[in-house]
């Protein structure tokens, strides 16, 4: 299978990968989540060359998990801002800097702590069921083929 | 910033993504929380070369997400099995298949089910805040530099 290939298979996980699943991606993604929206502030926190964000970028908005909006006239200046669509992406990013929180951690602990506006407390993601609220784990879920899985 | 400095960077993302945040890494992951566990298999189900698969494998071993146990004597035969560390990745699989299932899925719906077995149900993920339980989303999330954060 090629890279390319991946949006074509009947998995979910494939084709959301064939979008976001790119070295540095998740990283402009995470910015993006911190509020940056300018090419030359994404380019400048990443370190790398101006083809690998361009490429990223543009591959984002085709998607429309950002959208490039001009925030000034002249000369023409543009920016890229989170969709709906890309925010429904928090929870992979925050589900991933809780994994590097858990186990990759300073002795002095996370770099970085988020609040929940809605509490005002520090706090960790935690998945649940979205049918009992409770807290789910990889031993509790059962996986099957829809019944529209196409056959082999 | 080369990829591989990625681990130096004090933020857990740029950590986790060190790790599991390469081509096909999280392809890997998403097999072996389907119960994938022998080389063979990673690489017929991927198509993708040896080279890919043995590399992607080694650095999960070697960061305690996967442990290779032999089970079979002679010949030696090894699998792939997730350590706890590993199954902590599970909300960022399951948060990545949502995100496709929401937005990739065919007009039949999502091609894969999942049921969560503690409420017998079909469900998918939710991200609440460990601290008051509610939903959480990105616009609810301020994120700020931990007190050892290291000054730039």
């Amino acid at each position: 299978m090629k890279w390319e290939d991946l949006s074509d298979q009947p998995c979910s996980i494939s084709r959301a990968l064939a979008v976001i699943g790119d070295r540095w991606t998740l990283m402009i993604l995470r910015d993006c989540f911190l509020g940056v929206r300018r090419f030359e502030v994404f380019q400048r926190r990443l370190g790398v060359s101006r083809t690998i964000v361009t490429d990223r970028l543009r591959v984002l908005v085709d998607e429309g998990v950002l959208r490039r909006v001009a925030y000034q006239d002249k000369p023409v200046r543009h920016e890229y801002r989170l969709t709906e669509k890309g925010l429904d992406l928090h929870p992979v990013v925050m589900a991933i800097a809780h994994f590097g929180d858990s186990h990759y951690a300073d002795a002095a602990g996370p770099p970085v702590l988020r609040r929940h506006k809605g509490c005002g407390c520090d706090f960790h993601p935690v998945q649940v069921c979205s049918e009992c609220g409770e807290t789910v784990t990889a031993r509790q879920v059962e996986a099957r083929a829809a019944p529209g899985f196409p056959e082999p």
